[in-house]
């Protein structure tokens, strides 16, 4: 990124020989995320984010492609839910599935809805979800959509760079990334959209992406977010088996110290959940749990009590929220630790000594 | 920006020290951009860009403020352009101002339309035209808007960091600004919006920027936008009189080589255009004019012949065919040269030559 900000400066929609250096530039970035996530270079549209992506495909597919019906779920990234309610307002129909007792979406209630409502479809259901690392089956989600000739987004901003992705044989319509989610760069990302789909922009003006995203290009973070998925897939199934070892660990030794701990959604279950989060419910009498921020933060551990997104807000997690669990475990304390390849078994030990010092 | 990368890589958004320090440098970021403009920090949204910036308020400025027609000019960015083909099919009237024979905008056709119109208006006229170098008169503009109710929108990415501006006293209701205009970041911009114009975003989600704007703020980005606004403050008078001599000089020595050169809208104009650009059209027979880009390319030579931002495209400027030309020089060819500090007189002697070489 660093080399890029300093020698390949120009615009990339300009014609001249910097701007053509830049822009091949931008599309080897592309090139190289379509080959790891086997879909077509053209399929990838490079955003500000994330969140820009959620809002482009679902504003644009009710926009660009008719849709009038949405099903999603309550515990969705905030990008998507409030994308929905914005969409409600237009007069699109939302829908959103009943969760099972983990926190996941049931699929025969997504199915019975599918098959009741004729009106041109979306399903708007998260990969991984942030706060709780429920996996969702997108193969299983995608094919009842298809057989029910609904589209099928998927919010993969917990999963890209974490798991493998073949666009090619799944049957996902679109989906979106953001690079800081692999260790890239804050403030880029894509929306990949299967070539079927044709979207006008969201972001209106001049024709760079392909006349579908406008502004000019990011060129040194598209480089960041490419470097970072290269790496991210690269190595793979090292880190991957490195974190699910931390994750393991820490699950163990959160057991040991709190007996009662309570695994929100999917988070205790290694193979039902991501490897790179753990949400757990710990019991802890009200003087101790105000200070728990404090009190982490002092030891120098990033946890979090909802998702960072809204981690500020006063209101507490709405996922956390929309799960069904008992009065007791609701009174507890639930925290959320995120890992990395670049954390350590010692580190998670120093956690534990930590949450034992309380 | 780089050392932000390595050490500030928390999010915002978190409550713990990481994510803290990351806010507190945003935070910096707009109150050192807020004094720079002299206007209230939370006056400021920083965005993915000036495309962004311009799609954000004049969308919200209809959906949230209640404006029904919208008063532009045939020459503004394709950001605002298109915005308003997005809206005029939404139902929202769209007025262009006739344009003066240099392409200014005809202070007395947009009177005329203020006072016709008793709808909730909003005037999207930009501050210095990307193309043609034209400078709008923001106070007189704003002035006439503020004495008809109508509210004053003005894309200045081309002005912001050359040319100074006092918010607090200026008539501007939403002004937008991209970083890479004055040496800043690519991907990286803000709106301005005075704070007695409540908007909702434009992108949902999270509540990052005060809820105007969510997605992880691409801190690197913003710092690095902090840092080339001060720059370009901090150093204005001198390059400011530095680069008008170049372009003075530049003027003159293209008037030697080319006794019939036109140059396009005021940028031959040393007082009424801005000192960043020359557009200029020159005769050159049909077999010199195809391989001009090309030549100028392999000297090195950045030019365009129309904005970066579709110069890629056959349609060729939208700006200079919506210029009152004699048939003369609508034949001849029009290129557009930008300068900064970082170029020289022999940089441009070096351009004369090249051209007198065709």
């Amino acid at each position: 990124m660093t080399q890029s900000m300093s020698t390949t400066f120009g615009n990339p929609s300009s014609t001249h020989g910097f701007g053509r250096t830049a822009k091949s530039m931008i599309e080897t970035a592309r090139k190289s995320v379509a080959k790891h996530l086997n879909c077509e270079p053209q399929e990838i549209i490079f955003t500000s984010g994330g969140t820009e992506s959620d809002n482009m495909i679902l504003r644009c597919a009710v926009k660009d492609l008719g849709v009038r019906t949405i099903i999603s779920s309550l515990v969705e990234h905030h990008a998507v839910l409030h994308a929905l309610n914005y969409l409600e307002k237009e007069g699109v129909r939302i829908h959103y599935v009943d969760l099972d007792e983990s926190g996941s979406p049931r699929l025969d209630h997504l199915e019975s809805i599918l098959k009741s409502d004729d009106t041109l479809k979306l399903v708007s259901l998260m990969h991984v979800n942030n706060e709780i690392g429920n996996i969702l089956n997108l193969n299983r989600v995608g094919a009842l959509c298809k057989a029910n000739g609904a589209y099928f987004h998927t919010d993969a901003v917990q999963g890209v760079g974490h798991f493998t992705f073949d666009l090619k044989s799944q049957p996902i319509d679109f989906l979106a990334a953001a690079a800081h989610k692999f260790h890239g760069p804050k403030g880029v990302g894509f929306a990949y959209i299967r070539k079927k789909n044709v979207l006008d922009p969201f972001i209106v003006g001049g024709p760079q992406e392909r006349g579908l995203r406008a502004g000019t290009e990011s060129v040194h973070n598209i480089i960041g977010l490419q470097k970072a998925i290269e790496i991210a897939y690269e190595n793979l199934k090292e880190e991957r088996a490195y974190i699910f070892g931390l994750k393991k660990y820490f699950i163990s030794k959160l057991k040991g110290l709190f007996p009662t701990a309570h695994f929100n959604g999917l988070s205790g279950n290694l193979e039902e959940s991501t490897y790179t989060l753990v949400s757990v419910a710990i019991p802890l009498v009200d003087s101790k749990s105000q200070l728990l921020d404090f009190h982490m933060d002092l030891k120098g551990i990033a946890c979090s009590k909802g998702s960072a997104c809204q981690a500020g807000a006063d209101s507490g997690s709405h996922v956390l929220r929309n799960l069904k669990r008992s009065k007791t475990i609701e009174k507890h304390t639930s925290l959320r630790f995120s890992f990395s390849s670049f954390n350590t078994i010692e580190e998670v030990d120093y956690v534990i000594q930590s949450l034992s010092a309380l």
